[in-house]
């Protein structure tokens, strides 16, 4: 998204100078991320990525944020680390907005991806539920199964104009996760590890990036997640039963299901498709059609929901 | 501004293909310039600026514009080169748009010109106008003083709804400019280099960049426009005659002002100051309040054309 709170050379130098990464040689506004104002910073000692965190980020959670990717950093996973000033402090204040320096990482965003890239991620993904077991500090999701009645409220009855078919494929959904897998394993999850938030580079994943929805939810609708993120068509038409299986095997190589999640799988598939049917469907409805930003079609992960609705374990599993 | 058109991994790998260099290592969308889809290109062989030329570009003109920076590139000017393929072409398609590889340049933009900075910019725009005595083929300035009575008539008589005094500013300029200092010397010249078109590092020009302004037109024209953008403070209010005598001193050492073109220097700042109104009241008129696009008050101009109406040519030199 755009750059919407500008920093200049002249902050920026300032900025810089808590820290001990140099002065800059080269600044550019970048154009990722939803949510926030994020700059490519080159200074005289290395690249970095400098976030100016907007309004629709859970300010409070930075700290949270901020210490969750430090440990995956320390953990020596591919998550880029958080860069700290000359007094170690990550969390910053530039331009009235909370900021932060982070490492820069190489790597290009997947956009369809293969089977290979598909088992790497899966091997990303199990290595960081190995990585967050001592991580024990919790974070609500505010996103997550409890909400999705309100989140369907706060469209105001319009979702219809979206789609005639989309409000009873919402309330079918509603009515099914009511019985939600609560008794599965806790853990700190990621829960938007779509191929935009995962770079690569020759098939091997060089960063997981934008914690900004991570919180403590079941484990397994981490793995519901990703799977609905990577092995659906981006319009959620075509289901690629060869990526199911490639994800499954790399996450088992890493971390592994439990038989009690393999069963849970269609069910949590079918709630973290509600999810984004239901913040998609929020968005296309109070974004003006003619604003500089892209929607994204609520259908597209309607249809994954009712895939969801359908399919056995194996199904997920792509087996 | 954002990214218009989409560039996905498998899109620029293939694109990359026609070039000699090397693999996508890193490939960010930049939010920088307020016509093209821009991209921070990195590769295994270094780093790259990719453009992809929306609509609002003269894309009929971008096989001369890439001929003047390339020309530029090769006088050893600070201007980015526009890179070749296996072929030994520059301008490409991808994604249906004309799309161009540019060498990348480190410097950071300046904000708040510093009277060193200014004396470094009159530097590098004497050496400009040194360098493209050789470079023949012409083009004319769309938006030059031919063009000021249509740019206005444009705005539908609504230039009024910025400011009740602002279309009498504008009459005015219109009638003064008419005597025009045609019989000056033309050139092909910039007229764009704001302090955001031009990358520094330590005080020294590292890049002149956005060149698709360029145009043939009066060489003292670029002078002007250039002391418009740097000798004021942003909202026009006020005038800075010790960055104005550093402009002067640079551009002095590197290429020097006529006799006749410093007596029109009070004219032809008028006449820049009315062109970037208009483009601006037009954007103003024409941008929806809640769009993510930061509007440029057009009042910032119209203070300087109401300057240069009352300056003398000391004044602009700020002896």
């Amino acid at each position: 998204m755009a750059v919407f709170t500008p920093v200049t050379a002249a902050d920026l130098a300032t900025f810089l100078l808590r820290y001990n990464i140099g002065t800059a040689t080269s600044f550019k506004g970048i154009a990722e991320g939803v949510q926030n104002s994020n700059f490519l910073l080159e200074t005289t000692k290395g690249r970095f990525i400098l976030t100016l965190y907007e309004d629709r980020v859970d300010t409070a959670a930075l700290p949270w944020f901020l210490a969750l990717t430090t440990h995956l950093a320390d953990k020596h996973l591919p998550v880029p680390r958080p860069i700290v000033d000359r007094a170690g402090v990550a969390l910053q204040t530039l331009n009235k907005r909370p900021a932060a320096v982070i490492e820069f990482v190489a790597g290009v965003s997947v956009t369809e991806p293969t089977v290979e890239q598909s088992h790497s991620v899966g091997v990303a993904l199990g290595q960081l539920h190995a990585a967050v077991r001592d991580f024990s500090v919790e974070r609500a999701n505010n996103l997550g199964q409890t909400h999705w009645r309100a989140m369907t409220t706060r469209c105001n009855g319009r979702i219809g104009e979206i789609d005639p078919a989309l409000p009873g494929m919402i309330d079918a959904a509603l009515a099914a996760t009511a019985d939600w897998p609560n008794d599965l394993a806790r853990a700190t999850v990621h829960t938007d590890l779509f191929p935009d938030n995962v770079l690569m580079l020759d098939g091997r994943v060089t960063g997981l990036i934008d914690f900004y929805f991570a919180c403590t939810d079941i484990r397994a609708f981490d793995y519901a997640t990703t799977h609905a993120a990577w092995c659906f068509s981006p319009d959620g038409q075509t289901y690629h039963a060869d990526r199911a299986r490639a994800l499954a095997a790399g996450y088992a190589a890493s971390h592994g299901l439990t038989a009690a999640e393999i069963a849970a799988l269609p069910r949590l598939g079918q709630g973290t498709a509600l999810r984004f049917t239901l913040t998609r469907a929020y968005d296309w409805l109070n974004t003006p059609a003619d604003a500089l930003v892209t929607r994204k079609d609520p259908m597209a992960f309607a249809r994954r929901m009712m895939w969801y609705g359908a399919a056995t374990p194996d199904m997920v599993l792509g087996a």
